[in-house]
């Protein structure tokens, strides 16, 4: 039986602030970035998240960032690589902290927003991130951009590595993200985006945004719940995978 | 042979801001009481600290802390018990973190600043560190003033303690420090507070304001680094163990 | 005619989290108590609020709170007076020059949260509370809880004095607020609620939680904008005053 | 009569960590760049430097950076045009307020660090920080490397400005900065350096890194003050200054 991962940013609220429904994506992914602190994320917080997730049998990852709470970690910031490996280290002993008082573990380690953009193509910043990783624990599993160079880079220094494809984003033919910038960088239509969704799982292929069909290798589907429509989006896409015979679980079968 | 304990607060900086002299006080004490992040220490600093503890053998304690940067951790916070539970098993986990980094392990937590007043004799705010401590590793030993309250509701609880005397504060013939707010709380003779911390060691006694003898059960004494006079106290108060064949060394023999 | 003013808390979002509905309740209330970035509001959010504030011709307060972002400024800090006086002075100061860019000014300062009810009878953290709005300009008004003690003190020191009722409170006998942690302490049903405001600004009087008659001086009501059940409340609020020919305006005519 | 300003960095303590000597520094400088709080600077600390800069005649520039505490705002950050104008003015704006209760008041601003370095010559986020700055007060003069584009894209945006040189930095034969990469960029003899100024004040010439003579606009020089020895040499930058006749004073005689 074919299998695939679904993953989603949760834990990204800040004291009396909330962002997304947690509870609602927890019964839809099968792996939650969880914030670390860093652009999200308090303490509290962060453990009843990790506890639900627990509960539910979702594998946890740290989703660590640049030190930017105002920010929401969405900017880039040119810090050193002594900086970023303590910096990464701290998040992930933090969330292993709270993972273990849940009666779970930290399995897997999704950089956040300008950090995963950053790393995906710099080689720098990417070896302080996989050397932050390392130190703490050899064993966690690196996800990143399906065919960014940080994946090849990571396995290289001995690390495990899990591609993730974006949902409710265009493909160019050469198998990057269609620019923001750009018209159609990001899709709305949800039906349409759970069909994409379900031939990259069971063929390996997404269609570009030239209508040329791209072979992405991808364990992992990345699905947004920061509003009502995302999380009805995500639903959907379970929904139909599930339909038709997909598997939702964690990559490497892990929790 | 005898032997005791001599810890102090370390990893005390803040990104380009440094407080006390951390190299300096490793080669005198052998438990370093290292901050997490909430009253002081980022992670670059705490980390520099703990590679420098575990390469001279001491014993690395979290110093957990109410999250209040700017007031370094000395003011009193009303939080709720949820809140402060998982702000120290957040910050025990950090340190953990940079810890498995740098080779060495957290063996104790000794909470910082007003939060370590407070516990002394607030049984909410205690019962809400030590579910923390346990949530994380329950074979972690909580380190607090000798005589207090929260000593004995840990031990009720399950944690093993450890009791400190503090070198260079006055006590009360009841075994309470004398309040900071009185004259002659704080001592300042280096050579009569090492006297004062052999007879300790030694025979498990110290004089009292009044001058009458008190008996203190502790294994470990704190000592403070943060001036060029604190640190030469600090060896000094060392010197004269080593001369009277106190040997120092962390309690538990954990490193 | 008479004239009352409604006031409530704005600006409350923080970088990539909101609060609230600011721009239906700017077409509410007469006053914004805007945050100013200690216990909510960065620089951009604070100055759209501000900037709507003067398009709508509300009148600005500066929502000066403790440093506890985390905390959402909820929880008391035993800080110094020092240190409160120059946090509020520092606070004020960024409210009003946020607010000369949006071409309006400060003109009152209502303290937030934990800091609000602390100061309503710790007259020492009023004073210091007093000496930073006096610091920075004397003409600012100071809003307080009606009855509370902090109000005949601000007075004393030269600070002219605006008294609020909270529309959604009840009120004890003696004109103070019935704790919210007794039952009956929330008011829930707005159609009651704009009636008791309705008769505490007509007749001065408002109706204690023991059906006694209890006169109460305010020239001000707070009301609440956190939840769409909240905003449709302080709609009606305003649709029934106005409704009876109660003008809704911000007191001494300041905009 | 000759005159040249000198100024420094100061106020950039944080709560319980000094850094610095500021007491020492005012002395001899004639112009102040404090600390908003983005980078370094409590309101306590603040006020405090503020207070010494009044009672000494010495003027207060706004010393306004990223918000980034841990990385004392030395790391460049892709802030948004929005945000940076939003965070200048929140800075200026807090100054001015604590400047208000010292009884003096804000002249200049002066950005800190790598928001110093990048709008040398990013025209966007020099445009933010102009735009922030004209919003507040168009009256403040805004200080910046002599040469430096900003400096005339701010008159032409209608500010008026100031150019200042380094005293312990070498100068291309190009009036650029030698880069902090190459041997040599930094000067550290204090008496070389006093005679570099004093040409500089007197001729308006300095001599460049491969000895040919450098014309150089600039009315203010900037020194250290972060250690004895900084300190020791901006003293005799000033003693020279004054040996030979040239005063020391805030440009545009302000304070």
């Amino acid at each position: 039986m074919r299998s695939i991962d679904l993953n989603s940013d949760l834990g990204e609220g800040y004291g009396a602030w909330t962002m997304g429904d947690d509870a609602a994506m927890l019964d839809i992914v099968s792996s939650a970035n969880v914030a670390c602190g860093f652009h999200a994320g308090d303490p509290a917080t962060i453990l009843a998240t990790v506890r639900r997730a627990a509960e539910r049998g979702v594998a946890v990852g740290a989703h660590v960032s640049y030190p930017d709470r105002v920010g929401f970690g969405r900017r880039n910031m040119d810090v050193t690589s002594e900086e970023l490996t303590a910096d990464v280290i701290y998040q992930i002993g933090a969330l292993q902290g709270l993972c273990a008082a849940a009666g779970t573990r930290v399995s897997y380690v999704k950089p956040h927003g300008a950090l995963y953009n950053t790393i995906a193509s710099d080689s720098r910043q990417a070896a302080a991130v996989i050397a932050g990783i390392k130190a703490v624990d050899p064993s966690l599993v690196l996800m990143g951009l399906a065919g960014a160079p940080i994946l090849a880079q990571a396995r290289e220094a001995g690390l495990a590595t899990v591609a993730e494809a974006f949902a409710d984003r265009a493909y160019t033919p050469e198998g990057t993200l269609v620019s923001r910038r750009q018209s159609g960088a990001v899709l709305h239509d949800a039906e349409a985006i759970a069909r994409r969704m379900l031939r990259l799982a069971t063929e390996g292929v997404i269609e570009a945004v030239d209508g040329s069909p791209l072979t992405l290798e991808a364990e992992s589907i990345c699905v947004h719940g920061d509003s009502p429509g995302a999380v009805a989006m995500a639903a959907r896409i379970r929904e139909v995978l599930l339909a038709h015979g997909v598997k939702v679980a964690a990559f490497g079968g892990k929790a």
